[in-house]
């Protein structure tokens, strides 16, 4: 990011932006999936990360593919909100010893993850439509439904086993 | 937190832990709120934000009062979570000279903050929940929907004019 140069002047440019954003907090979260993958203990748990890196790395094509169709090379800029979250995911995990209470860490970690993604890919859709980017649109509200179904497949396994196994 | 001392034994554990995480959350959104209320020029965003820090000084009291019922005194840790979504808010509004660009920017930035809160209030309840407290539940439950109603709001106000007045 080009601080304080007052880089984004329209909201074309706020939403390549915060297309670079997510960009590279779904490359973050391509990376974090395996040690997470690696620390669960539940199959359930651990397959439906494993699920998750497959589907992440789709998206990761998926937002390349927005950027070409709004004639934008991919490219990403740090952004603090993803490295904080997944910093603290790391921290957390490793203050836990117990396998089950570390499952429900776990969880927690990836539906903080999951929400950053729904919040951004509900703002982008918003405003692809907004700029007249219908295709764009789509295609972003394609991988926005995406992540609010794990979310909640996420919440189905806290509430029918993770949780209390970690009680 | 105690880094790498495996301070987090139980559930129980971590329920304190993530409503100290909570805890400062809140403590750093109050901090941050004037600053965007100040940046912003849509009267009705202005309001939502000014709403939403006496909604989020009232959240404060009832984490407080979640310590308080489970028998522990009110403590925050840092958390890197909040810190970068807060971070990230701060550099890209500082990226943006037009105020209608600015504040779809920042109306994306409060919808982060509070799908941050979503997430942590959602696992907070079904811990409390998990763990017997059903009054704790009942509080943090409150929060929760406070925060998707604000989120709801803020959606509308970008649908029916920011995102269209950026535009």
């Amino acid at each position: 990011m080009g601080l304080f140069s007052k880089d984004i002047k329209t909201l074309d440019d706020l939403f390549i932006h915060m297309l670079q954003d997510i960009y590279y907090a779904e490359q973050q979260i391509t990376k974090a999936l395996p040690k997470m993958i690696a620390k669960a203990s539940d199959p359930q748990l651990k397959q439906a990360f494993q699920t998750h890196l497959g589907e992440t790395e789709e998206h990761v094509k998926m937002v390349e593919q927005v950027f070409r169709m709004h004639g934008h090379d991919p490219k990403g800029v740090t952004c603090p909100a993803i490295d904080g979250i997944i910093e603290e995911a790391q921290d957390l995990a490793g203050e836990v010893a117990d396998p089950e209470v570390l499952d429900a860490a776990l969880l927690a970690a990836a539906q903080a993850v999951e929400h950053y993604e729904i919040t951004r890919y509900g703002t982008l859709t918003a405003w692809a439509k907004q700029l007249g980017r219908e295709d764009c649109a789509g295609v972003l509200h394609q991988v926005l439904e995406q992540e609010k179904s794990t979310d909640q497949k996420l919440s189905r396994i806290a509430d029918s086993k993770v949780n209390a196994k970690a009680a």
